[in-house]
């Protein structure tokens, strides 16, 4: 067996939404580890999580973070498990229960409405906008944001990784805490950290395989904790425990170090990055544009996400025959969430120019043949 | 760069305390998936987890349990984040909050010791048995538990992978729902699922990389879960979900499913494994009772574990030349847990006889050079 052929190239045309693509670069070196991590000579999978190496391993990924993004020294770096769903509990948990403020939620889609039923389990919340309607094209402007100026938080999602639609600027008064779901755009872009109390985002999109929840908190927050929280749903014990409470997932947690050290060394950067990106999007929104009505974005044109191109075609069984012939020209995960169904190609980092400029002459020929 | 080249000898000489090492065949095939599953061709790290494919993996770990554990149609199987930590607050979240019944606990050693204070935050505790004194070198005897008809339940830890101690009977009596953390045997040995209320295990001993935590649930408890638990922290939300309410940590997830497809294939069964399994402990007990004291355990005899060895050297230094030593010979994770110091030899599923047998002949000589 050789590790070339190994190396399958339908990994670069993986759009899916997530669990994402990763650079191969990663995938390369997250192979050999499997089975002998070079500097320990063990298995990935059988290394103590208690061991240097693995200190090492997190406070590289801390330092890349902190580097990438800017982060000030009065952020904690938090590796977590649980997802954006166990955030979407401990930041109500930790920062509204016996709290008499309201914490203040925008619902702009699938993402966002699901945080809210988990807050109103621990304090009075208001949802300060909602939509519109219910079919989530668009954003809110911020004047359109009615905000309290004695509000707990503000909660937003950055992304909506569904609908496809991305803030362009950040919502929220100055003085109240502004809490962001970056889960579908963290590190995609340049992020202005200084002006969050916590953005916490989940590693498959961008960052690394499924199962940790990067976690950055303002330190002035922790102090506003409630007492009696569960062990490992109170963020202090997380910080006290510099991220191995408990057996963190080693192996996401490697990958991730990896990914990071390929955003710092390989691509130069967030600002590098966020251009990469934003070609990528143009390319096939683009196409979407010049189909004559053939591609139907989801998203009103002011909100689109740079990282989710969620479309339609005129009706399911085109959709259909779309997929299908997608995968038979090794073009992967383009189904729409099942909540919303259509289409949706999902550009996160490791998706390359060349990988999107492929699918959208794909989406050309296809449009061609059946338009 | 050639896989066999790769293949480092080193992985079946850990004797890690957790996460362990996995079988040769699991890494081997985990390998090739870090870059292409073979039936998708596709990353491991990039397929969707609302894949068919994820679907299938569950389902055959789910049946693999099920057949090795002979596991009732009345049991629910649970993969979830958070790890044995986050099961400490489930249990009593799900199963005492609200409840006017008191809740028992067996404290036998580090890890049920960690179990109590979450417990206490949803209702009454009593520990029914604390050690005796605090060194934790003994498990009770079922006489001297003095157990309630009317507990909520008796939530007990089966082999406390620190100590090294193993129960070899079933504490508790009949009616009261008996929950076990089984997270350092689960899958060493047959188990009697009909007898317990809940078993839980996190992967990173005998199952596979840590991240994921199998929960075995008996049905007629689901009907007493209280509302208003948060979505994640509920167990009805992941028997609805079939355990992808939210993404779930897919590599692990795979790694599980190749481990009890080993299990069932290659080791042929629980029985099979139990005695392989046990054959290692004797050789490896035997080198400590043969020794003359130069090797002390730290269990009583009657409740030596078979996975975890713990044991000591005359002082610090001898155990940190031993420790030195052991690594310049190949052998690696000797240390023992933090809390108590001294050395652990820990002889999960992947680790053979040839392993125990050089590490038993590895202890000999060094005491022949230092005794």
């Amino acid at each position: 067996m050789d590790l070339q052929n190994l190396n399958n190239p339908n990994n670069h045309l993986n759009f899916s939404g997530g669990p994402g693509a990763l650079p191969e670069s990663v995938l390369n070196a997250t192979q050999t580890a499997i089975i002998n991590v070079p500097e320990v000579g063990l298995s990935l999978l059988g290394i103590s999580h208690r061991s240097d190496w693995l200190r090492n391993v997190l406070d590289e990924t801390e330092e890349n973070l902190r580097n990438l993004l800017s982060i000030p020294k009065n952020y904690h770096v938090l590796f977590l498990q649980g997802g954006s769903s166990l955030q979407f509990s401990m930041i109500p948990m930790n920062f509204l229960r016996g709290n008499r403020k309201v914490a203040e939620y925008i619902v702009s889609g699938y993402w966002s409405i699901k945080s809210v039923p988990e807050a109103r389990k621990e304090g009075q919340v208001q949802v300060v906008w909602d939509g519109g309607d219910s079919s989530y094209k668009r954003l809110p402007t911020a004047e359109e944001l009615v905000l309290s100026s004695d509000a707990a938080y503000l909660h937003y999602v950055s992304n909506e990784t569904v609908e496809g639609l991305q803030f362009s600027y950040l919502p929220g008064i100055a003085g109240i805490p502004l809490i962001c779901d970056m889960s579908s755009d963290f590190l995609s872009q340049p992020v202005p950290v200084e002006r969050y109390a916590l953005i916490y985002a989940h590693a498959q999109k961008n960052l690394g395989p499924a199962g940790v929840t990067v976690v950055l908190l303002r330190d002035d927050l922790v102090h506003t904790i409630p007492s009696g929280l569960h062990s490992m749903l109170d963020y202090r014990t997380h910080i006290v425990g510099k991220s191995i409470y408990n057996t963190p997932p080693v192996f996401a947690l490697y990958v991730i170090m990896l990914v990071t050290r390929w955003l710092r060394k390989d691509i130069g950067g967030l600002a590098a990055m966020a251009k990469i990106n934003a070609t990528k999007a143009a390319t096939l929104y683009k196409v979407l544009d010049e189909s004559g009505g053939f591609y139907q974005g989801h998203a009103v044109r002011e909100y689109r996400s740079v990282m989710n191109v969620a479309f339609r075609l005129a009706n399911r069984d085109l959709e259909r025959l779309f997929l299908k012939t997608a995968v038979e020209n090794g073009f992967y995960g383009l189904d729409g969430h099942r909540s919303i169904g259509g289409l949706r190609a999902s550009l996160y980092n490791a998706v390359t120019q060349s990988g999107v400029e492929a699918l959208a002459g794909f989406m050309h020929d296809f449009q061609q043949r059946y338009g």
